[in-house]
């Protein structure tokens, strides 16, 4: 088996709109599955990469890490998925498997260096990095990649591997349980899968944004109220309340009103915000023993348990279906946050 | 019985010097112990409050929580202590009892608001304050009062009622454990106590400093390594490996760097700055899972246990022993860090 060179969607520079390329993936290796990429979902960190927003990025950079897709070829020693299975691939393609996080299931945090989707170093293509899932397949090694439940939308599905698991993760790792108040801070990408599975493990969801309007959607979505964090007489009956509150926002932002939402001993986590948040008081944390945690997208194991659980309750994400030729439109709108809630490539449209 | 006037210290004013006064003390109820206050620590807290830093200071302000004395007098109904004990006292005289965080042993986040030992409306004496421990005696319901091993120096056993459990509470909640790594960041009235808490507890105890000329003395205290954390190449060398970091800076600081030093899933706890912090990048706790988390003082059954450790383990805290009348001289050595560790005042001057 040889390498081929196969359609992808890329940005040749940081200023520059994503354009077709060809790109090389490595032939089916013994322990490899390639897959037929039948859609790909669009992420923020996407735009974030291709536009070299967090430095680092090496071009050409092709985005994408939320690919659903068919097994088209199976290594000899593969023995999780057969030809002809619907499958995903998340964030990553790689990790160590021998370090204390690869062992604990925490793939993300791998202390050698996870291998993510796109932009790193492709071990298996010396001097390349990897490329992600706006193209036509991909090959990924077996234990990167996931079973999707037959019954969900196979388009809508895509989201789930990253904003998906990067929501489901804290959620159940600080233990949010039936009859738990609940706090979803933002309404985008993250924001409303948060919503979506709070609901679903059962918890008293609260939808918390700066945008009243949202509140109609948030409700369907799952939300059982909504606050307007603007609003300071709501903001004051709520003080105190909430057992845990997953904060989605994207960018830096004042966190001393949320942490007054908190009960005692409660945790807010924040998945979105990379950048510096503006200060926060220490005593709002002091007094009532809170927490501020981050999280970071989730280890394949849970991603599978996400699945799992997305095929019992029939949870996939909202989803607006583009081609591909339509990605650098796609891109201003999310600019604009004018998407509910997630763009979803149909690669039907590059092949 | 009726109510006494006793001899105390306080302040009249913000802008005014400490000086004598006579303050009322309720009669003995039945739930009551009547302590003849032996020693009294100085609490930077104590400073705050007499010089309103916090606002909401009503004056006179007798300031004072970390309360040694022997039981003088006691109620009907209380069996815990008996005439002659040796007791103490700490930041709480009061709480309601009732509320999920008094029964959760967690009297100092009491939903109805505790009683603190000075500056709070007095329950027992209509439109008053409560008065601390800068005075001859005081009268406090039993539920508030510790027992205090009899092996300890009673003098440096003052400031264990609220540096001590300060610094306890964090630790043990957390469950700082034998060959953790831990790190205490300031070495100053808590952070004393944390190193000498940190390395009963069996961990691997880095002081972790600004000031390298008090590595020497933070080894005496119990510390296995001291990491300057102005040098970056140090800094570097323990980059995610601490398991837990108790944060004692007293005032607003940048958090990034310490936040580089622990390990995935790792917490922070934030013990002395109420005030705003500089601004923390979110990917420094996205990345690993971390947290950072507040802990104020402790509840009644923790500071108990917290003394029983000490009576065990022959801890107390380092002091400067001082007269009443030198409180105004203490108090500005205090704010120059001219202190090693705590200021304990002998009430014997006051008498």
């Amino acid at each position: 088996m040889t390498n081929t060179i196969v359609k992808a969607f890329g940005a040749t520079a940081s200023t520059e709109d994503l354009k077709p390329l060809d790109i090389e993936r490595r032939a089916t290796g013994k322990d490899d599955i390639k897959i037929d990429i039948t859609y790909c979902g669009v992420c923020h960190s996407d735009i974030h990469m291709a536009r070299n927003d967090w430095k680092g990025a090496s071009y050409p950079v092709v985005p994408g890490h939320e690919i659903i897709g068919r097994v088209l070829e199976v290594g000899a020693n593969v023995s999780t998925h057969k030809i002809g299975d619907l499958v995903g691939v998340g964030c990553m393609v790689d990790s160590c498997q021998t370090c204390s996080s690869c062992q604990q299931d925490l793939e993300q945090f791998c202390e050698n260096g996870a291998t993510f989707t796109y932009n790193s170093p492709d071990k298996h293509l010396e001097g390349k990095q990897t490329y992600g899932g706006y193209s036509t397949s991909v090959v990924v090694d077996e234990k990167f990649v996931l079973r999707i439940p037959g019954n969900l939308d196979e388009a809508a599905t895509a989201p789930l591997l990253c904003a998906g698991v990067t929501t489901w993760s804290p959620l159940t790792h600080w233990k949010v349980k039936k009859g738990d108040k609940v706090g979803v801070i933002g309404l985008g990408g993250l924001g409303h899968m948060g919503v979506k599975f709070a609901n679903a493990l059962g918890a008293h969801v609260v939808m918390i944004t700066t945008s009243p309007e949202k509140g109609k959607d948030a409700k369907r979505l799952g939300a059982h109220e909504v606050l307007v964090s603007k609003d300071q007489v709501e903001m004051k009956k709520h003080q105190g309340s909430f057992d845990f509150i997953l904060n989605t926002i994207p960018v830096g932002h004042e966190m001393d009103p949320y942490l007054g939402l908190l009960k005692i001993d409660a945790t807010m986590v924040l998945v979105g915000a990379i950048e510096p948040l503006e200060p926060f008081s220490g005593g709002n944390i002091i007094m009532g023993r809170k927490r501020i945690a981050g999280s970071l997208i989730g280890g394949i194991k849970e991603t599978q348990e996400m699945l799992d659980f997305c095929g019992k309750h029939n949870i996939t994400s909202d989803i607006e279906l583009i081609d591909m030729q339509n990605i650098n439109t796609a891109y201003d709108r999310i600019l604009k946050n004018d998407v509910t809630y997630r763009f979803v490539i149909d690669m039907k449209s590059l092949k």
